[in-house]
């Protein structure tokens, strides 16, 4: 399934009034950052959540989503924000500190196997006896057009720019934003090392199953690529890979020099550039997607 | 001596090209952060600093300034871009981190005294030896017009506005903000309780001493109004006091909430409008400026 920009248009008109519209800063001439960090729940997510939320008529079992992550932080905020119920299925090694910032949006919790995949069979299981509407964490068409409205907004604030640089975790975003810019700018898909799902999809001709490891796994750890991303990416984008050294490295630096406090999933994009993994052409117009900070600040 | 807005016009025309244009965050319909806490250096300094050096002709021994705080920092780092000589006169009190920043961006530092203003003294003795240039942390006409060029900024970004919140030390950015609306929107100018520099120079017809400390005293420690910031301001401003438990809880809430790290000082204007010692009317636009980032983020 092709995500398009009209999906992704018909998702700008839904949430634009319940997704901040996030600031980009120019730190350079043609050098953008695109602060999603600074958006609702610390991440892109929400666009995806309130999309799919607002496309669907709430049963009255509310939504659910596994996720003990940014996904869930979404899902609850955006459920909080429109009145609807949220239930969040988390796996074991999901950190108490993220299940209390769960319970504090208000959503339901539960506990539901080892690792994630195992929560998200226990979530399709629960949906399945309460006809809750499920919210995919990327491979959902509504959730990726939501999460494309960013590349929507980037080009109303940096119409010139000819590059968009984005890390990849699931691909809903990057399907998203290949999907919002429709040509108008070329898009660099950077996953870490560890977690190359994108690169070896297109090694592969279609999403395969690869090991998770890294500084990025807790936000970028999906191990294996959305068949929507798959779809509506390959042969779109320019897919790199950076080291987990030069992710922190890009944290730092995001920091020290800008004053943006990122996680490292949401500095992965641009490690690209400081690593030199992604080389940009003279004169070529920039913008790297700061997509997330759900992160301890005392480790910047 | 009143700045004006011609004053401000012209040192936007002169730094355009220098400082950031830092962006605005609409977090709620006719609310915005305006987030000065992005700009180089950390801090809106660097508008003075670089209009006082884009001003003037370089005398050989350069530029000279007294601060361990944000004013050195953005007096080094604008230096640094200039291609100009920059010596940094701190007090004894000046933590060995900071003084390892100044000369991390290539400043000279002299520790020159035990408190600031005998640190302000030796660097005035030693300009006039040397015949380096002084720049003043807020009362001179060049640091303060420059500092106002974030009004004319925010114009732009949020023509709308009807209230602009601003955190108040020696008065410098407050003054350059009145100038720079010159009566396009009002001005509200927060300071803590225990740093009550222009309200008490409001009450007694012209600066005065007063005494400092609380959370604020290391961004907005002046114990004094500037002539420049008290001849602009006078009858032009809304003066209001936070208490440092108040700009505490608004730092907390700024991370918690919007995922921007600002250091305290950086916070008071947000705590005017959280603790309701400023209640905007119904409808009414505010604009917060958060003025500053150079805190330990694991103080967030």
């Amino acid at each position: 399934m092709v995500l398009t920009r009209a999906d992704v248009e018909r998702a700008a008109d839904r949430i634009g009034a319940y997704a901040l519209r996030t600031p980009v800063l120019e730190v350079e001439p043609g050098r953008w950052l695109k602060l999603e960090c600074l958006q609702h729940s610390g991440s892109f997510k929400v666009r995806g959540a309130f999309n799919r939320m607002l496309g669907a008529t709430p049963p009255a079992a509310g939504f659910i989503a596994a996720s003990g992550g940014n996904h869930g932080l979404a899902v609850a905020f955006a459920a909080r924000r429109l009145g609807v119920r949220a239930e969040i299925f988390v796996p074991e090694v999901c950190a108490p500190v993220k299940i209390a910032g769960l319970r504090a949006l208000g959503a339901e919790v539960v506990v539901g196997g080892a690792i994630y995949q195992e929560a998200l069979e226990a979530s399709q299981k629960r949906a399945a006896e309460t006809g809750a509407a499920e919210i995919h964490a990327y491979d959902q068409l509504d959730v990726a057009a939501g999460q494309g409205t960013l590349a929507i907004e980037l080009l109303a604030q940096a119409g010139d720019v000819d590059t968009v640089v984005v890390a990849v975790g699931g691909g809903g975003l990057t399907a998203g934003i290949v999907a919002g810019l429709d040509g108008r700018a070329k898009v660099v898909a950077v996953e870490p090392e560890r977690i190359p799902t994108l690169h070896r999809a297109l090694d592969a001709g279609g999403p395969v199953r690869v090991d998770v490891s890294g500084v990025g796994a807790d936000a970028l750890g999906a191990s294996m690529l959305g068949r929507i991303a798959y779809d509506t990416v390959a042969g779109r984008v320019t897919s790199v890979l950076v080291s987990d050294e030069a992710i922190v490295e890009a944290r730092h630096a995001l920091w020290r020099d800008h004053h943006v406090a990122a996680e490292h999933a949401g500095a992965a994009a641009l490690a690209a550039l400081r690593s030199g993994a992604y080389v940009p052409g003279a004169g070529e117009r920039v913008a790297v997607v700061v997509c997330g900070s759900n992160t301890d600040p005392a480790t910047l």
